[in-house]
């Protein structure tokens, strides 16, 4: 077994972190999206391969659903006295991720070694890779005009109205280097939001094309419940689209890329629509509220990739 | 009454507080040492600009002789388990001033304009200046071998054998364009470390030449009281560099420069040891334990400087 997750924030780090549980590092290899990283204050924050780190390292601040447990605000508050830019929340923990990063980056490390030696640091075995060592920025076209992802994200709390994404520098970016797609036995796309943390991985060169072709199983475990999304703006974006905020839809975006696809047990009654674009499916519990339901869902999640 | 401090470090730092009780902000304008500034973990970090608005603005930690009081250490311990660069300490207070301030200078402020604006944030009337907005870099030659001002006075602990110092770029680097000299009526070198405090303002264009040859008066306070200083390395060095490490010899290095010298009353002995070099003298409390001991001093320093 040699697996293969894409994970964007905080819904695919869940998963993340249940078969992390299950799988050595040898077993399991996280690819996380870097279409959200930004340049802020001079630092490269990048917030998908941190929750993925804080979380395996059991540091995430889970109430919040971003940064870290056990945080101090007092370089926020003093930034904010100085009358400088504080729509994105630093702590003071967190701070130190972007300095070091940035500082490394600077003396000419790459995204990816920065992040091994980061999640090594915080006792996080499994490799965490970037999508990308290039920069490939997600940028959301809305009614209010372009919007960098934060922007849209933090700033206007995923208010404006979404006309369209893309993927700015995917056509040049390639995919990260320490990845052997060869070597893997399956790939799972863990419940993230298809257009802002996995498109921009499909986006880059080779992925998709290698995902359409392979003859090992690769699934997607929904993002959507009932039509929600549990936390984020996917279900509200995919209005905004034109289509319908279900998870038959996500499985028909998937559709060219995966094999078989993970609904919630609450969507049983989708099965026979997913079935009907040709994907194996099943309905699972993906709601996550402990550790316990992330291991369960982890494990049913590989039984079904052995069973495609 | 329009007087011009130049100060770098504590000691300096000091004397300004009690300056800064007595004038208002249109008779007193400071001038800064950045020959100790330097780039770390890519912030520019000033340590005598931030110890000067620390200390004008009753902020500064006053045990510790450096950084901020009501700190917080949650960046540097983080930094710590990255295994980051950590003997230069950076709070979390402290840590918003450098990014705050790098942010802008890499947006196209100059450092004059940012160290105004974060004064003013922090409450400071009074105008500080840094000496040059190009920068000059002290550079301690040592028996170890050149080291940069912080690793030596920070890391080293000013324990290497100075041999000379050098103020790199002083030569190129032109004074600050807010200063105009001949608008002022006094001027006071503050109890600074006269090679690494106050020679990097005299080592830029203009200013040595201007105190030599005005007819205001300028009055030096002397660093040391009974041949030790209050705090650094001030007698070290001179014992290093050859000299008497007393405040004769200091009141000598300045001859060409100051009209007038303090001595601390303990080293009224030395008075006539100082008129001898041709310059006007006193001896006053220098040693400063109080609000009240800074004022006075103030009070007197301006004075003497009224009676040449």
């Amino acid at each position: 077994m040699k697996a293969l997750a894409l994970t964007g924030g905080v819904g695919g780090a869940k998963l993340a972190l249940g078969l992390a549980q299950i799988l050595s590092q040898t077993e399991l290899t996280f690819l996380a999206n870097t279409g959200d990283d930004f340049d802020h204050l001079g630092m490269h924050i990048a917030p998908d391969l941190d929750t993925l780190v804080y979380t395996l390292a059991g540091i995430s601040n889970r109430s919040a659903g971003w940064g870290r447990e056990d945080e101090t605000w007092s370089f926020e508050s003093t930034l904010e006295q100085l009358g400088g830019e504080t729509w994105f929340k630093l702590g003071d923990r967190d701070l130190a991720v972007h300095v070091h990063r940035t500082y490394l980056m600077r003396q000419g490390a790459s995204l990816t070694e920065v992040t091994l030696l980061i999640a090594q640091k915080f006792g996080v075995a499994h490799p965490i890779l970037p999508m990308s060592d290039d920069p490939v920025r997600t940028v959301v076209n809305t009614r209010e005009g372009l919007l960098s992802f934060q922007r849209y994200f933090v700033e206007k709390q995923c208010k404006p109205t979404v006309l369209s994404l893309r993927y700015q520098g995917a056509d040049t970016a390639e995919l990260n280097p320490e990845l052997s797609l060869d070597d893997f036995s399956c790939v799972i796309i863990c419940p993230s939001n298809p257009y802002l943390s996995i498109d921009p991985m499909l986006a880059i060169g080779g992925l998709r094309d290698f995902l359409a072709s392979t003859s090992i199983p690769v699934v997607a475990v929904t993002p959507l419940v009932k039509g929600a999304a549990l936390k984020g703006p996917t279900a509200k974006m995919m209005r905004e689209l034109g289509l319908e905020s279900n998870a038959v839809t996500v499985a028909e975006h998937y559709k060219e890329v995966v094999s078989g696809f993970v609904l919630d047990q609450q969507d049983e009654g989708l099965l026979e629509s997913v079935r009907s674009l040709g994907l194996e499916a099943t309905a699972l519990q993906t709601v996550m509220s402990t550790l316990d339901d992330r291991i369960a869902l982890a494990r049913q999640v590989l039984d079904f990739c052995d069973s495609i």
